[in-house]
């Protein structure tokens, strides 16, 4: 079997020191059963990153974004045989009202809240950075089968885990 | 067939106002053959894009990079059955001699000169662009079969070809 990396955008909306996050209670056979993640999804045949991200988050929120920003690219690493090349994004301007979404609840979570909830290890490292305000990032996250994060690696710099 | 996309980094390494250039002159059926481009390649499976940056590099000029920048996305469009996404980097720093190129001639050409080169239509806008120290950007180019560039889409926004 030949194996192919995914892409996809994730999108983290932003509103009054809030962040929109999708708590994913609604699909089975879904490796994000029951945590937080942001919105987003994967690129159809040909579109470009913000092309994905505007489909992707209309499709799931409702939103029409007005304002985002490529803030990093996440290369996710799960075992052996799935990588997954991550487009983050943040967004602060959208126009339209939230729709319910069929992957899971949308739910506003107070920025410094995020910590707390059901999230994946390595979403932890990559929230710190966006915290900062800082130039766009390489993040390489690697998991083995256990969920256990393994390897953090910042634009080509081991991090402790 | 399953249309795949592919994944490639793409670097312009500077040195004294000068880009080092890659003249694709030795591949045959090469989608690139006689034009001037910058070294890079397919990213192996799980690379991170840095990763693959330092790695293509390394085997295509001899050098080890110390210093690079994340300045880019690239979705590049070829007809219906070409997509490749390309992380485009430039980098200011970097330890070694250039030794030769199994893919071409490095040669070293003043930035203000490598739009007289033979040259893809469609980097001429991505150098102009990185001429201007902006911040990080997505880039659609869609060409033809005929090699024409029809659609340049920058951050969302069509732009006059």
């Amino acid at each position: 079997m030949e194996r192919i990396p995914q892409i996809t955008t994730l999108c983290y909306i932003e509103k009054d020191n809030k962040y929109l996050m999708l708590h994913r209670v609604k699909k089975e056979n879904d490796i994000n059963k029951d945590k937080y993640i942001g919105v987003g999804g994967h690129f159809e045949y040909g579109e470009s990153p913000d092309e994905c991200l505007c489909r992707e988050v209309k499709e799931e929120t409702g939103l029409k974004l007005t304002s985002y920003h490529a803030r990093g690219i996440i290369t996710f690493v799960y075992g052996d045989d799935v990588v997954e090349y991550m487009h983050l994004f943040t967004a602060d301007g959208f126009d339209g009202d939230i729709c319910t979404c069929d992957e899971g609840e949308l739910v506003w979570i107070d920025k410094d809240k995020v910590y707390d909830l059901d999230i994946w290890e390595g979403d932890k490292v990559f929230f710190r950075l966006l915290e900062k305000d800082r130039d766009f990032f390489s993040l390489k996250l690697v998991y083995n089968v256990d969920d256990e994060l393994t390897d953090v690696i910042l634009d080509g710099k081991e991090q402790a885990v």
